[in-house]
């Protein structure tokens, strides 16, 4: 890969936020005369992306191991550098594009920097074709939507706002599509995880977190049976505890939620679950808990694993 | 100060941009509807801020020490909690808007955060209130010029991008004034140091920069005449090593930058002025070394700094 060219990316375990909107970056600097900016990836597809994807017929992004010193690099959905490519700190970051908090971020000099508080990146790129002035086409309105979908679960996670909302709508009418019957087929394509080891399953969608030198990891997963899933529950805490003393970690959480229902039940393992019992006013049992229309990490797990870590 | 009020401000030592950004954001969310924000001031206006807002018979913002906890607050023209107000780890940070590097800042929360690399923080949101479709007024578009003309050196500084460029000349028109003539009376006006003691022309705009456990600081003094402020360096030197020895600092280093030819004496003192000789390629004497050329803290001095430190 040339040195030369812009790689954008989104965060390690990519989703479909991730993927799609590392696509759309590329197509709106395309579109804005800036030919060598290139969407790669920093891991395996997840399987409501490769639906999405093979949907539209649009070619997967390659994948990407490491940066090399001074490498041009746009991020999207996602600012944090342990939750990014190997060779972030020595890389040359032009931009960033995202909707999650601060944090673990830095650069030496000033950049182009875009974090909105809004459901989902390719809101904001919604927004950023618009002031560009630069068309969004059909396929550009699936790919948008496709993200929104999967990271507001259709609407109905906390994390929706206005924006979200207006912009699937606007979308909706770009794609000519049933938002509604395109979205729950895209979101129960997600959920299949049968051909999927117990460590592969706790891998799908997780994130490192850090603060201070407390290392800890939320990972999620999609379904539309939480029984089903917790079948496997005695191999899937061998696969966490596992986890724990490779990483050195001091919690896991997975959190597996229900995407028809808008519930998550938690298997929470390592020396600091007293964290998820104090955040959340429960008991554990059997490391587990059900948390009533708790559905986002971001909004309802990782705020009030950070406030008692 | 009413808790519920949203308070807007820049970092400490507050200059022209910071000061100007702020009423500008404050008015930019009144014309969009927002009442109940609030220019504030984390510091004494400097004697070119105050040659603006006199001229304009603009009032003075309120001067705050602290914010409390949950405290709504917008900083414009930094992000990095150790120039920011006290209290500011615990608050409730709505939005930044800046045109610095991003170091040492993090939030619980998504929130909007917007900044790029211009030459001032008030070409941002010159651009901001053309998105929302607010009127800049003549008022507005004199304390967006000043912002420009002071933290460019009337587009002279290395920081300068087209953006200020094409900015500065929009303004112009609006304001229906000669840039020119009032741009260099606004600079002479700033560096007129005579009333200032030695402990004071340090503080004038100092930065405190910090990397890991190593604390430094950046501070620099605009003048027509170099010679005039070295004839007082003794005494400068004296306030210095006070600073240092009060603030455990590693490395002080004071830009003396002559406003009219664009190049600074710079005088360094401290454990580390190694990383002066170093990242200029230079041999202090006495103290001292000429850059020329030199005039921007963030472009020219900071990355070169931080690089060996």
């Amino acid at each position: 890969m040339l040195k030369q060219n812009i790689l954008i990316f989104g965060h390690k375990n990519p989703d479909t936020d991730s993927i799609c909107s590392s696509i759309l970056k590329e197509r709106l600097n395309k579109k804005k005369g800036i030919q060598e900016s290139k969407a790669v990836r920093l891991g395996e597809l997840n399987k409501e992306t490769r639906y999405v994807l093979e949907n539209l017929g649009i070619e997967i992004p390659e994948m990407i191991e490491k940066v090399e010193e001074a490498q041009k690099v746009i991020l999207v959905d996602h600012n944090e550098f342990n939750q990014s490519v190997q060779g972030i700190e020595k890389s040359n970051i032009l931009e960033v594009i995202d909707h999650h908090r601060i944090d673990d971020f830095r650069t030496e000099k000033p950049i182009y920097f875009t974090t909105k508080p809004y459901g989902c990146t390719a809101t904001i790129l919604y927004e950023e074709f618009k002031k560009c002035e630069v068309e969004i086409g059909k396929e550009e309105a699936m790919l948008m939507a496709s993200c929104i979908i999967s990271d507001t679960l259709l609407l109905k996670s906390p994390t929706t706002t206005e924006y979200d909302i207006k912009t699937l709508k606007e979308l909706e009418k770009i794609a000519n599509i049933n938002i509604e019957e395109y979205g729950l087929k895209m979101l129960k394509a997600g959920t299949d995880l049968n051909d999927f080891s117990e460590e592969q399953l706790i891998n799908i969608d997780s994130k490192n977190v850090g603060k201070g030198e407390i290392k800890y990891i939320i990972a999620q997963v999609n379904t539309v049976s939480i029984p089903d899933v917790l079948k496997r529950q005695e191999n899937i805490e061998k696969a966490i505890n596992n986890e724990i003393q490779k990483q050195g970690l001091s919690l896991f959480v997975l959190a597996i939620t229900d995407i028809l229902n808008c519930n998550s039940e938690i298997i929470a393992l390592g020396s600091r679950v007293d964290v998820i019992e104090k955040g959340f006013g429960v008991k554990l049992e059997n490391n587990r808990t059900f948390l009533e229309g708790v559905v986002s990490r971001k909004k309802q797990l990782l705020p009030q694993i950070d406030k008692y870590i």
